[in-house]
């Protein structure tokens, strides 16, 4: 170890403690795209396996929680989940099996990323939906998560 | 200056160094949000002057500007002029008054932000037309740009 790399060790370690951060140490910079990449892998996996609270731990368990459908806005954790219920596990609905396309994930900074990309849900009844989206998502102490969600449904 | 906070300085110094930034000095917290919220309502006085390329100057000037417009693609900064162009500036339309509401912006590091909002557009006509917006925005050596735009029309 030269001495600037020293001074540079020191300098993070003493960095880090005075923002006394909550996080845990940071992530090495290629494993955080795959750590937000399994992060929507599960995500899909949960899906279709017709656990909404599975892939609902997807995202940030927070009122501040903001999900964008369309023009509409839905704000909270719950009513997340809520919505999704409604449209995908009540009478006359369902899950169908989901899977992401053409995702693209672009850092930040550290602790902070955006993804873009298409989803595709393939019903039972042969038909299928479509649309693309956009995800904030953070890294917080608990794991990455999707602070924000914008979704355009194809017509 | 205590010994920490000239070894915090020096530390800072050589990282900056050592990393290569081309961007300028780091922004003061409290001035980030202020200079993403400038570049917006730079955009809407550009916009309600009729001056659409001055509007285009708060996106990021390349070929890997992305926005999203509903569930369509559009790649790349002079494609999204042009479209802009045909929606807004062909004949039969018109620009009309733009303003926006319910503006928050999100710092995700020194160098990225992420806005949410609504778009309100009064036409000439007395018609309206809205919906609402995520941009990400990332601090640039020109300034900070947009570098990705989903918006979606209310229907």
């Amino acid at each position: 170890m030269t001495a600037t790399q020293l001074f540079l060790s020191l300098g993070a370690l003493i960095v880090g403690t005075a923002l006394g951060s909550a996080l845990p140490d940071p992530e090495a910079p290629e494993a955080q795209e795959a750590n937000v990449r399994a992060l929507l892998q599960r995500q899909q996996e949960a899906w279709n396996g017709h656990d909404l609270e599975g892939f609902m731990a997807g995202y940030w368990k927070s009122d501040d929680l903001t999900f964008f459908s369309g023009a509409n806005v839905t704000r909270g954790w719950q009513a997340t989940l809520d919505r999704y219920r409604q449209h995908y596990q009540s009478p006359g609905t369902e899950m169908g099996k989901l899977e992401f396309r053409n995702l693209r994930i672009e850092m930040l900074g550290t602790d902070a990323a955006f993804a873009r990309g298409e989803y595709h849900l393939a019903m039972a009844s042969g038909q299928t939906q479509h649309g693309i989206f956009t995800l904030i998502l953070r890294r917080m102490p608990e794991g990455w998560r999707i602070v924000h969600d914008h979704t355009s449904p194809a017509e």
